[in-house]
């Protein structure tokens, strides 16, 4: 079976093309290398050391003597799309390349516009591209549990049966997302379901709770790594708690630390994605699947953390900052998500389970994350004022960097 | 009151200045022409010819001493929307500049693109060059009923209080648009609500229904013509179906023509934005207005078309043809749209008489709709064959076009 990963060099590309790999797909990958890019831009770099692409492969190609076929491109472009479809001839298309963060969307302007332009019209272009080349393909999308908001009733998987004004129907379940970069994976969703209507794609839009991890069990088989990240850019909650506790820097919850959301392991996001491609849906089909593990509130994780870290003797505080995004901090959530159970999926391991592997990884690369302590705490706000939060303790701010990993050369 | 009008040389943006003009508001608008230059692109042009901006300009000037500010920008273009914005410092902005046609957007891939981006890229823009330079200024943005597409329940405006699993709340009534061109005004009103949420701004936003017409007070009274397009690309169905009748070609309902729309004549449309533009929302709240008069099906408006066009001597066929979209043809359809009346919105004339005026309208340019009479047929197809329809009648088929007018030089 023959797959198509667009952003194979993202945090959940890199592994998954991993993972199908071992299972005797053929995998074929495009990227345009704008995560990376990115992520430079705003002085980050991942805590755990990444390989070039280049040099991925070659590690993959030594081991298994396989070759993960790879194209330089960006969905930006048609011809990029439709030459990657073309080439790989696929039996599912698997879209990962998209910006990932809101608060990189929540920047300004620009950052708001080259996010919706990026993930709206790469998909769009994804989509023309399979239509006039591989119309029976599987499109299993990346979409985000943040595309739902936080609404006062159930979260259904994607659609809801509804009685109103005495009549009765079947609608999308209305989406009310909190970032620009959230609402560019509305508007996909929208798109890829018209897609499916009008010219009888078929596709799986992954409705998918917030990733945290730094392994699967092919990244350790051939010695490489995902990327991960910890800044308030590109870091996302319970990978940035990890790296925080690791250097000793105060966990930072937004706020009353309320805010409830679903979380998914990185090797049980993998797991999902491949049995959304082992059980496509029937042709003409737009079918939504709500991909998390657990729901749990900030202040819980950070407690989880901090329990974690301490069997471990690390010494974690936990200090609430101010809330640099707009949203409710306690509220109701409650989200349906049985279709990838009914499919076979189960977790892997516990939360705590992970957490202690996370930072196991973590710890190795400690002067990774001290030499970027400064780009952790959050100072853009969803309000657009430019203003710098407090420095949250005397102990984080004066922490020693280690000047050779400053000048690391290493993504 | 100072209002700035993005889009002001459109079918809509112009009679709407010259209104708002004529109330003794302080009008500023913007375009860039991509309207005219897209209608050239297809080979076609407008029925009623109509002025070069600066000679549009000009007669105002004229006529009424005042002096509508313009500037030729691109929303595409922070700088541009920002400029217009300071320049203007408005108290409401009417943002009508988006590309308008479902058929262009469904053409192919390109059009598809442009049309997202011109749309949604543009409107982002112009939403924070509001934030940054008039915060407290009313967005009054046209959006359409094609947002909701034809659900089995009663459409409300915007949002509705549903029950759910046990549990109740308000939320966004759920949007279904059949054409990439609908979704981009669907990704608009989600961009927009978010922007009213987080920064605080006002808005209205118009769904409105399909526009028909020829004429309002003040485009007689300056002698002035608005934009009246026909052909397939272009040309809305009321006013298609005008043009079709007035030189002899058959009206074309597609499929069944039981499709059923929302529908508002030009001088009430723009009755209904002055109202919003004078009832501004409350600091930072997101309203919707439903933005029509009737409901009608697509064929009882052939009956309607074809019963006027005999009061004035014109011969009509109705003959359905193959339909090009992908659309239910028979279909439930209430729309809630109470608003507006409450607001003091009153229907100018009935259908039947607006029809009447349409017609006289178009008679005496009946040499520029025959010399356009290849583009009324449509052959661009939501499933994206690339396949042309067989002419209707012989009679349409065979009839002559002036040679002089297939060489006009009027747009």
């Amino acid at each position: 079976m023959r797959v198509l990963i667009c952003g194979i060099d993202g945090y959940i590309g890199w592994p998954l093309a991993l993972h199908l790999e071992s299972e005797g797909f053929e995998v074929y990958g495009i990227d345009n290398f704008s995560r990376r890019r990115n992520v430079r831009n705003v002085g980050a770099h991942s805590a755990l050391p990444i390989l070039s692409m280049e040099r991925r492969l070659d590690v993959v190609r030594k081991h298994s003597g396989k070759r993960i076929k790879f194209l330089h491109g960006d969905l930006r472009k048609y011809e990029d799309a439709s030459r990657a479809v073309k080439e790989s001839d696929p039996h599912a298309i698997v879209h990962l390349g998209e910006q990932p963060s809101a608060p990189f969307s929540m920047m300004n302007c620009k950052h708001a516009t080259d996010t919706q332009q990026n993930n709206v019209l790469g998909t769009l272009n994804l989509l023309f591209a399979i239509r006039d080349n591989a119309k029976d393909a599987h499109l299993v999308k990346l979409g985000t549990m943040g595309e739902y908001g936080t609404p006062n009733v159930e979260i259904p998987e994607g659609f809801f049966d509804i009685e109103y004004q005495g009549r009765r129907d079947r609608l999308p379940f209305p989406r009310q997302a909190g970032s620009f970069y959230h609402l560019s994976k509305v508007h996909d969703s929208a798109n890829i379901a018209l897609a499916c209507k009008i010219w009888g794609l078929i596709s799986t839009d992954i409705m998918q709770g917030v990733v945290y991890g730094s392994r699967t069990q092919e990244l350790a088989d051939y010695g490489l790594n995902t990327r991960f990240d910890f800044d308030q850019v590109f870091g996302t909650v319970i990978n940035r708690f990890c790296a925080q506790a690791v250097i000793g820097y105060p966990l930072t919850p937004y706020g009353y630390g309320g805010q409830r959301r679903g979380f998914i392991a990185l090797v049980d996001s993998i797991q999902c994605l491949t049995l959304a491609i082992q059980n496509p849906p029937r042709m003409g089909e737009y079918r939504v699947f709500n991909q998390l593990d657990e729901v749990y509130g900030v202040n819980e994780l950070a407690e989880h953390v901090k329990t974690v870290a301490d069997t471990m003797s690390i010494d974690v505080e936990i200090r609430p900052i101010e809330n640099p995004r707009v949203e409710a901090e306690e509220h109701f959530y409650e989200v349906a998500h049985e279709r990838l159970r009914k499919l076979g999926f189960r977790p892997t391991r516990s939360l705590d389970e992970e957490l202690g592997i996370i930072l196991g990884d973590l710890l190795k690369f400690k002067p990774r994350i001290l030499s970027k302590k400064r780009l952790i705490a959050p100072t853009i706000t969803w309000r657009g004022q430019k203003k710098v939060p407090p420095i949250i303790t005397e102990k984080a701010r004066t922490m020693e960097v280690p000047e050779q990993m400053a000048r690391s050369s290493m993504t």
